[in-house]
């Protein structure tokens, strides 16, 4: 277990390789991972890229991918795992919900080395009128995910009747949007029982050990509005931070995830807050997204949040595609998602980490060279910096400012930068 | 005169008109005009609709049309126009820099009623070998634009020779990248003259005023490349803060521009110093573009930006677009980037006015309900809403979450939130 040797000073190949990918010194770095602030998950099972994930780390990208009951085209899902990994996803969850989930799942999971998550009470839930689950069937799932390979698993374990009381005096304006979380509470509420992850979250914890298996803490309160972003939300990660200390007594590595909607000037504080309530778990965020009204633009709405998130300390940061709140994603909306997601991670990395900016300073090299090949293998895709330069031909630079470059007026008057 | 009317505390109905929008009593408002803290530019032979920029406003956004060399299509930039308008723009800026400059320009502030600016320099300097123009070609041509009804005009008043011993010492990796900053600094160094504007900018002020054109002071110096957000560029604002104290004292409106390419942590503090070095001057930026690699999506970096910087107080959103660094944009780009700079301003406007609020407010309770029309009438793109959410027709709420809709489930097995 990956925790438990790192506590014991050991290192794997793995471990070894991304430490040198995140320049930090081995000795620090299985330190992090001894406290839990950082993770790397991977499925003693399977063969699972080394990716790291917290503290002094580089932020990740996750990809949600998956089937709905309205939607289910098995080659279209193994098309986006391809683009997501092309487009520089860090990790992929399976998040279907419609036809064969077994198969789905074991199917997807091939097609990547990235880290690999699902949501299993989806599955749970999926056979049987949500309410008629068993206590049991929320433990089975998990484990069958677990003997399948899955690297890390969301599960909504900070929802407990204390927290139901709180929720009710909140008076949101939209309430729970966290699917996971809804189907819970409809669970719990029906039967009048605690949630079985809460009330037997050790045994929970025992399947999860078996396997090394990574718990990310599921956020059910998230907010689905800007005027939700309230006391609930922080609640729920005092509850989490309490599963942190148990996870990391166990030796278990987890993930807590984040919001939601949430007001620019409320990120960082709430980014800080969840740290320090988590005594600093890597921390997983869906968006934030700064406003409700970007309809058919959320991608854009969450990069603007992720940045600002990110900056603040996020770690890790879940992609939003232009089809939020709309539909299922397209493979070309997981490509737009994920390269939205991708430069809101790189404008954070620019200020933690020193080899991020290599990127920028040879991009920046190649602009001033007006080096179009360079500028274009540089890019976060290629072919459409391409398309978007060629489409108009120009006799000069290019055809925003034709002759009247400050580049080539620089090169021709004077030259005084270089 | 605004600025002097404002003085004497006489309001016109554009004055009062903009006050109830802003929802600013007229006293303050008529006092933030006086002080120059607030501008609406508007060119006294044209009726301009009124728009307000700058303290305690809502953020506006610009966007940028016209032809290069390469590309000459009035037909096309008058599409862009419109385009503009209909997502959201509140000034339009013609940058023409082939075809018939005046023919363009005169089609084209017909189209709208929104603000409308230029950069006379480029039409100064298209005549000519950049470096043959005589000093008076400086002035002519700025009064030419005036006298077709400009409302406001960018000029880069602040580089003088100083400034272009401090930019030697400055050892930039990309150097200049404003269009109007290098013809200057072209001209400066070949002629071995004084800027014009600068040496002359009383003069400058005069022709202006009869027309009450509103001077956006542009930053010749702003980075084009994260590596260059330097010193040259504080420098410069110590220069445009002279300048903007020159413009009150005249009774001149003026605005300050900004950068540029900022790594995120530097944006809130530049924002806050250029504020300081020109006393609150309403600061219109273009982007920031929070990384130097978004080759193809550069309107989603500087949507980061801007939504950052208008945080910090940032009053003037320039859009970009998707053919940033690339080639002239096309309608549809046009489209894209003012989308993209109104998700930042509002995100920004949420914090900033509790009148922002509504429009969020009205889309969380459509999304409540499921409420569908009223979703895409919210939205800023209702027919790209419509065409997402109708592509994948589902039977539940949508095919993202299909039959598991956290909504949904609320709504059948509990319902804690409204």
């Amino acid at each position: 277990m990956l925790i438990e040797e790192a506590r014991k000073g050991y290192a794997n190949d793995l471990v070894k390789k991304a430490a040198e990918f995140e320049n930090i010194s081995l000795e620090k770095f299985l330190r992090l991972i001894s406290h839990g602030y950082v993770v790397m998950p991977k499925n003693v099972l399977r063969d699972t890229a080394p990716k790291a994930i917290g503290m002094m780390c580089s932020t990740k990208v996750n990809v949600n991918v998956g089937t709905s009951i309205d939607h289910v085209n098995l080659d279209e899902e193994v098309e986006k795992v391809r683009v997501a990994e092309k487009f520089g996803a860090d990790a992929v969850m399976d998040l279907s919900t419609g036809g064969d989930l077994d198969a789905i799942r074991r199917r997807l999971i091939k097609e990547t080395r990235l880290p690999f998550g699902t949501v299993p009470i989806y599955q749970a839930a999926r056979g049987c009128r949500i309410v008629d689950m068993s206590e049991d069937d929320f433990f089975e799932v998990v484990e069958k995910q677990c003997r399948d390979g899955v690297d890390f698993m969301t599960i909504h374990a900070g929802v407990n009747w204390e927290s139901v009381e709180k929720l009710k005096r909140a008076k949101r304006l939209v309430g729970i949007v966290s699917r996971g979380g809804a189907i819970t509470l409809a669970w719990m509420l029906h039967n009048e029982k605690e949630n079985p992850y809460y009330k037997e979250f050790d045994y929970l914890l025992e399947i999860l050990k078996q396997y090394d298996v990574t718990i990310s803490l599921g956020d059910a309160y998230r907010p689905g509005s800007i005027f939700d972003a309230d006391r609930v939300k922080l609640m729920e990660y005092v509850v989490l931070g309490e599963l942190v200390e148990r996870c990391r007594e166990r030796g278990v590595q987890c993930i807590v995830e984040g919001p939601g909607h949430v007001s620019i000037d409320l990120i960082e504080p709430s980014v800080k807050a969840m740290k320090i309530a988590t005594n600093n778990a890597p921390l997983y965020l869906l968006g934030p997204l700064v406003t409700d009204v970007a309809l058919g633009y959320d991608h854009i709405a969450a990069a603007i949040g992720a940045a600002i998130a990110a900056k603040a300390g996020a770690d890790f940061i879940c992609y939003v595609t232009p089809s939020e709140h709309l539909g299922l994603p397209t493979v070309e909306d997981v490509k737009e998602g994920v390269i939205a997601a991708k430069i809101a991670a790189h404008a954070a990395d620019l200020i933690k980490n020193e080899k991020a900016k290599e990127w920028d300073y040879e991009m920046s090299i190649a602009r001033k060279k007006l080096d179009w090949e360079k500028q274009f293998k540089l890019s976060l895709d290629p072919e459409k910096a391409r398309e978007i330069w060629s489409r108009r031909r120009s006799n000069y630079a290019c055809s925003m400012c034709g002759d009247l470059c400050a580049i080539k007026i620089a090169e021709k008057f004077f030259e005084i930068s270089l």
